[in-house]
């Protein structure tokens, strides 16, 4: 029974160290270094080349090091019952709400606006704009999509919330996808995405979306790249449709050089630091799902593949 | 009985508007449209030529139009007996911490060193630091300081707050000045100032100041100009020993044409909008003083001359 990681080229340490002071009775292998492949039995992962998996006869199940799975349900070599999971974790709640906070504040002070002034040497106040005076939009209520939801409303925003199944979150209007008119898109000031990567979502943000927003709006991506098609960002933004965009996942990571990202001036990158997995939050979840595993127990997050997440 | 208001050249239409709304038999002038001046009883005023208020023999009292009232204790022709009242106001408190909060969690949140890799196309997570590695020195600790420093801890942030008097306030560690040691000040993260100006606060941010700083923290000005020496700022941001400021106050604002502030790339310059009085929100405080002038009752909010505020 071992534990095998895939890391890519990532540094690790901080992650061994975590699942050894939960357990340092565990056999933890780091691929390539995989040993007798019979002895592998629980797999964490990031990104891997597709296929990897089926190398381990007695894989039980498939972590992934975060919330998002998609680079593992893209995998469609893998066996339908292998079960995939998925960690949650509230520090990446709170590091989510810390990014999107940081964010959200600062396109409803219009400070992006007062940067742009500074630029020209313009000293002129907008019209002032309370927290209570701007809609938030989220798109995507699982457990960190509510969380955030739930707390900018408490901090004063009006939030509305859209998801593919009702729910209820307090000071939040939630909308699923029948539900969604005109006015309601009209009434966005901020949208949001935290949406998972499925087959639904890819590609969602696009300029059909762009063109329902009130002019003006603010488009922030802390779901996955691949959601946004960029060139219809870069229309939108171009035409005064989008005032601005904050995008911390991108289609490619790192974004290359040429990007015309970079140089946007309504373009703020940020290198997927939005939602940071801390190991020592997340460790004992990992082991505790992989002893379930080894003694055929129930397993918890276990991803339903037809949703996605 | 009439209220002169001194308005210089704003557009004060919402003032007038809201008085008039709390109650409409007020005899309300705006200066230089006098009338009778032994009719004037109470002043609204902006900052003002000093001896103005003195050609009003029944004048009882003189209002600030926010929560500062620099601009009139610094007319030394005034009358040593005369009431200065100044406004409180929920919205001005909601009002600054929005700014607050958003300028904070920017700095909080390494934004600005995004901003500046995104000029560099640098794709490179920094270390991360959530709310709570994050100490923000809050100066001065009057309604609007205590409310925003309480809030800020809420959020989770680290709070120390400086005064010269201790206070209470959940979640925050009190400073008065005798209390101040190297230790404290080298853990300051954000200082933010929310001083009003007196003789003690007038350059109160010097090179002195700054030096006692860890290395790279933050300043945010939401006080008063002139308690910052702008050459000691510009130094200290070029020798990196502060890697940000905001300002949202200045010695002179407008800020003039030719200013270094408006090009520097460590400094983020916002048009004094970070604490907005709304006049609807205010108005019945205005009048309900203007009433107690006239009867002889005890008036709110009087401003203490010796202490500035």
């Amino acid at each position: 029974m071992a534990i095998l990681i895939y890391k890519g080229d990532r540094d690790i340490t901080r992650w061994l160290e975590a699942l050894k002071a939960v357990d340092d009775t565990l056999d933890i292998r780091v691929y390539p270094e995989v040993g007798n492949a019979e002895e592998i039995t629980f797999a964490l992962t990031w990104p891997y080349p597709h296929g990897l998996w089926n190398d381990f006869p007695h894989l039980k199940a498939i972590s992934s090091i975060g919330a998002g799975v998609s680079h593992i349900l893209e995998d469609k070599t893998l066996d339908r019952d292998m079960p995939i999971l998925k960690l949650t974790d509230s520090r990446l709640n709170q590091s989510m709400w810390e990014y999107l906070l940081a964010t959200i504040s600062y396109q409803a002070m219009q400070l992006h606006r007062y940067a742009q002034q500074q630029s020209e040497k313009v000293w002129a106040e907008l019209p002032p704009r309370g927290f209570d005076s701007v809609t938030v939009g989220i798109y995507g209520l699982g457990s960190i999509g509510k969380f955030v939801a739930e707390r900018l409303a408490a901090e004063g925003f009006v939030v509305k919330g859209f998801a593919n199944s009702s729910k209820e979150i307090a000071g939040v209007e939630v909308y699923t996808p029948s539900e969604v008119t005109d006015t309601v898109m009209q009434s966005l000031d901020i949208v949001v995405s935290i949406l998972p990567l499925t087959a639904q979502t890819e590609g969602f943000f696009d300029q059909a979306f762009f063109a329902r927003l009130k002019k003006g709006a603010t488009f922030i991506n802390v779901g996955r790249g691949a959601q946004l098609i960029e060139v219809d960002l870069i229309e939108a933004l171009e035409s005064g449709q989008l005032s601005h965009a904050w995008l911390d996942v991108l289609v490619q990571e790192p974004l290359r050089e040429d990007h015309p990202f970079w140089a946007h001036p309504q373009v703020s990158i940020t290198p997927h630091i939005a939602s940071i997995t801390d190991p020592l939050s997340v460790a004992a979840q990992i082991v505790e799902n992989y002893h379930a595993a080894m003694q055929g127990n129930a397993l918890h997050n276990v991803v339903d593949r037809e949703m996605g997440y």
